[in-house]
Formats: C-alpha cells, structure tokens, sequence
C-alpha cells in the first residue's frame, strides 16, 4: 500500500456513516461521541445489561473503555463483547489506567482473555500492565518508560494474538510481524482529556469500514493526528485546540491525509 | 397567536429562572446544563431514587430522557414522574433511540403507559416505535421514513393524549387537532451530540413558565431553531458550532424569535 | 505572606503535575478534568469502591463533589476519604446541593462526620445546609441568602475544624481564625455549569503541593478567578467563555497573579 492511499478512508466513512458503539468512561462521552459525529460516523453509547448485546450486534465496530470502570459496567463490556464476537463485529480495547489500581489492572486481563480482540489500543504503561510487563504508571496518565516501545508493542500483538496500537510521541501499530510507525500529532493531545479514548474510538470507526485492522489502525491514526497538527496551528490553548480539532475531524479530506499522512513501515 | 408574539417567553424566562429536573443521558448531561443556563434557566441534574421525587416536586418541568438507561434510571424516572404529576409539574419524555433495542423500546413504552406526560419529543422513528408503528431506525440516528411525519406526530398524539413533537428536517408539533409545523433550524444540529436532547429540556424550560404546551413548545421550538441559524452562520465545524450555539442562547432575544420564527399552522 | 507572592505555586503545579483524584458529578467531568488538565495538575477519574482506595492514596489530593450523588457512590466516597486520611492526603469536599433534598443534606452531613476534610467549598446555602443553619436554597443554585457570610463560613470553620470556603460576590476562606476575602473572578462564573465544582478540583490541585490549606485556597481562588477574569474579556457569551477560561487556565503565570490578586484579610 501506498502513502497515498491513506486519506481513501474517509470518503466511505462519510457515505456508511458507520455505527460505533462505545462502552466508554463518563469523563468523554460527549467528547467521543462529538469527535465520531464530526468526522462522519454514527456513535451509540449503550451501557445496560439488558441492551448492550442488541447494539453491538447492530454495531460496524465496538470500542471498550475502562475509564471510570464498575463491576457492572465490566460485565456488559463481557456482554457486549461476546455478543460482538459472534456476529463479527470488531472490537476495540483501551485499557485506560491500567496499572494504576490492581482493579484496572485485573479487569483489563480478564477482558483480553474472554474476549476475541481487533485491536487493543493504550499508552506503553498500559500497554505493558495488560499484557503483564513492568512499566511505570501514575494515575490514568503513564510516565515515558525506559523499554522498547518497538519490542513492547511486538510482544503484546504476539501474546495476545491481535492488532497492538501502543501511542505516544510516536504511535506504533503491529499485528506482531507487520508494524507501522505513525507520525503525525500534537503535544496539544496530551493537554486535554479523551485524546486517547476518541482516538479509539476513531480507530473503531475505521475498523467498521475496513477490515484489514492493521492498515484501518494506520489510516485512523494518520487523519487523527494530522487533524490535530492543523487544529493546534489555531489554538490559544486546550480549550480552543479541543473545539478546533472538532472542527478539523469534520473538515479533514482524503486528499490531505494522502499528503501529510507520515507512516512508515518499521 | 400573532407570530410576532413568539418571542414572548424570554424575558419571563430570564427573569424567573425555573428550574428544569433533567433525567438524563451520561453523553450530554454538561450540554443540557450549558444550554438551559444560557438561555436563562436553572439546570439540575439528579438521579438517585432516594431524592428524585423531592427534586421534581420543587422543578418547573421534569425532562426524562433514556439516552443511556439503566434499570435502576428507569426506575428513578418513574418515581420522579409520579411526584411530578402529583404536583402537577409537566413532563417531558425524550426516547432516544427507541426501536434501536428491544430493552429501549420497552423502557419507552413504560414510561408513556405509567406517568401522564405533557410533550413527547423525538424523531419519527423514536416516535414511531414508542407508539408502536413501524419505522426504520440505526442506533439512536433514525434514517428518515418513507411514511407521513406529519401523520404519524397526529397519531402519537391521539393515543398518548399528549403533545407530541416530531423533529427533523421541519418539525412538527401536535396536540391531535391543532398543529404547527416549525421552519427554523440548521443542518449542523445533526452534526453535533445533543442537540435533540437539549431541545427537550430547554422544551421543558418553556413549558415551565407557559401552561399551554403545545404554544410553549412552537415558542421554544422557533428560539431553539433561530439560535442555531445564527451559530451556524459563524462556524467552521461542529466544534465551533456548538460553541457559537450556546452563546446565541445566550444572546438571543425576543425581537429576534418575534421577527425570524418561522411558525405555521398545519 | 505578601500579596507579591499568591502566584508563586503556578511554576510548582506545572513542574510536578500532582494528581488529583476526584469522585465528581457526571455533569462536570469533563469539563474538570480539562480544567486540571489546562492549569498543569494530573487528573483521575475513579468511582469503583474496588478502587477508589487505591487510587486515593497514591493521588496527591482528593476531592468529593456530590452533584449527582448515589447510595454507591457515597460509600465509594468514605470509603476513599478513609484511605486518604489514612495516607495524609488531603480532602476537599463540594456539597452541591446540599439542602435541596433531604438526601444531599444527609449525605453532606454524613461526609463531614465520618471523615477528616481538609476544606469544604460551596455557596452560602450548601455550607449553611452542611453545618446546620438555615438559608435558602433553589435546586443546585443558591439565592444570595440575607446572613453575614463571613460569620457563616467562620462558624462552620470552628465546627467542622477544617477550612471552609464560601464562594459568591467575593469569595470568603478561612480556619475559623484567620480569613481572607478574594476579589477575583466573573459574573459569568454563573452561566456556565461546573465553574464551583472545577474550583473545588483546582483547591485540591493547590493543596497537593502547598500544605497550608488556607494560603492554598486563597491562592487557586485568586488564580481562578483572574484567569476568569481574563476570558470574560475575550468572549461573547458562556459557550465562548467556557473555552477562553481552559485556555487562560492554561496560559496564566505566577507573575500575573502575583500583580492581579485581589486578597485581603479579613
């Protein structure tokens, strides 16, 4: 595949307006479903036991997040996730915090094994702690570690037989033997909350579209941050960089991620 | 009623201040509060079953919306409900995403048939589904029907015994005899999260300072449309949209909606 | 202490990012957790009673805010008051509400008899409902009550033995001993949702780094309401403010604050 095909994506997200449907944290609801709304898909939010099995059947992808995790939330994220399973749908897993309290850490294992993952998406601290490494955590918020990024991710794909997004300065996407470098970005990610939970969401989104996981994951992670190179250009600060960046998922074309996407194969 | 009197409503609203009780969905609780406060309204959001009743007895309307439901969210919302037609508090019943699951449509049909509403707000096919006819629907984005809006709004009215609010390209608003069909609006209203649910609870900050629903609804129906017009006018996306927006209910004045509402009878 | 010297924690917060770990209402999360994010702090999220402990006694404060308050997420909130009472770490406790409904006084009271609070920050009613006064209240927003402030939040400083902030017109903080009166901030702190609770987080983010509470609370009230201040200059209306004050969150320096506090003792 060519750099300049990474921009084909978005015309058919617009066209499909796939529907994501997130099992996310309280803090980016709104966030997420307004970063899926602009860039063309359709977000569902669905929590209930009773529910979540019905939507995720009807669903192009399901992204699950552990934010602000619960005992049940974790069950219908198991629900949802089986009943996706079955029907094909794809499913996406930010494993946020993780490390941060053995809670987080134990729910995330017990969902990379019941579950038949697409893709788990999450800093390295995360990354690591699902998959069982050592790595610094603070909080949601992981420090830069020392390891190999490169390798961690690797060994996460391998161990957990799926596509393994690992981001941060530079985002790394393998299915364990293929792996792109992603480029694109701002520092601007990491001073507002939910870059990381929208951009799994996005990657949902384009998962719903494009069945390779590994190139959807690339494309995804390409657009995403190219939107947010051009919305920090015209921001003050967080608060006009978060609605700029609304603003350029919505505005953002095939033809500019073909020529600003920076992927490489590592 | 004079169109030219459509704008009536603002300066008691901004003057009395009613509180608005929104049992709401996780994904636009800070929109709806944003919204109503600037419009001039007194947002409050609470949901445990142990003061739901309280809270309702001492709002001006109670705004019920399943956007993400719970058993135990339901079961609040009919408690709430029950304390509010005691006291004679109007209810508004948002059904989001009815027909996308059975769970939802369930959820909807209990509530109509247990608390006796004053306005049920929804697209035609959440309509549709929650007076049992059939409609296409994905998600909680309804796709728009081939049948007749403007019957089925009738309908729905006639057999709930309330006032029914059909929104979508126009909106429709009916008691079963008398009708408006409302012209103001923007696109970019679908291309943000909420912006149909806050419509229900600024319908409901209408409703509480206005007996007649069907004329406080057209009224906010018309503020809520013309306030778009002017954010969509000034925006670059659905970021800024939203933003703009929630500043034109801030600024927007009763001249305004008296000399652009775009209201007829049917 | 010098007035010269109220901004010179801003270089501290940025340079150690404390966590603040809030169990907040679901209204506000984002918007606080943007808020911390913007000044410099490290926010989380956690409400699982499986791992509220945790969290708070790695977090370098923690704050309680029962704006949307449930039976579980009370005990969830002792039970990580008790673990960071245990570890040191100081509490901030938001009474949203309180007096509004039975449930939220009793809920209040119950906090501030079973754990060790470092401050309790909310309007004249909220803090007179806690300590056991009466005031009027109207659903979450208190009306300007007729009693001496400063004697309020004195008495309830003596009773409760902590810190207590009365936020309106001018912000009272003070031990029962010692008082400052702040004079920063802007009207339209009042048309948008969450600017109470998002100080009471940004006390909390001042507390993690400064242990003399009083001066800490004074501090975070002046840098909070200059940085209001500043985005009131520049906006148009609550939705372009709520943005402009993220953005002057993170932009303001310990030199401006320095020059633009306005603190006095009492």
């Amino acid at each position: 595949m060519e750099p300049s095909g990474w921009g084909r994506f978005l015309g058919k997200m617009r066209e499909e307006m796939p529907l994501v449907h997130n099992i996310t944290n309280v803090v980016v609801t709104n966030f997420t479903a307004n970063g899926l709304l602009a860039l063309g898909a359709s977000p569902v939010m669905a929590y209930a036991k009773e529910e979540v099995a019905d939507m995720a059947r009807i669903a192009g992808a399901l992204v699950l997040n552990i934010g602000t995790l619960s005992a049940e939330e974790v069950e219908a994220m198991i629900h949802a996730g089986n009943a996706a399973n079955q029907q094909g749908v794809p499913i996406i897993f930010d494993p946020v915090g993780a490390g941060a309290t053995p809670y987080r850490t134990e729910a995330s294992k017990r969902i990379v094994k019941e579950l038949n993952l697409s893709l788990l998406r999450g800093n390295a601290a995360e990354v690591a702690n699902v998959v069982g490494l050592e790595w610094k955590i603070k909080g949601v918020d992981a420090e830069e570690g020392e390891g190999d990024i490169l390798e961690l991710a690797k060994e996460a794909a391998r161990k957990l037989d799926t596509v393994v997004c690992v981001t941060g300065k530079e985002d790394v996407i393998t299915d364990g033997e293929k792996t792109y470098i992603v480029n694109n970005g701002t520092p601007m990610f990491t001073k507002i909350t939910g870059a990381g939970c929208l951009l799994s969401s996005v990657i949902g989104s384009f998962a719903a579209i494009e069945k390779d996981i590994l190139i959807a994951g690339a494309a995804a992670l390409a657009a995403y941050g190219i939107a947010g190179e051009k919305a920090a250009q015209e921001s003050e600060g967080p608060g006009s960089f978060q609605i700029a960046f609304l603003d350029q998922l919505y505005k953002i074309t095939s033809k500019e991620v073909d020529s600003l996407a920076s992927i490489s194969l590592s």
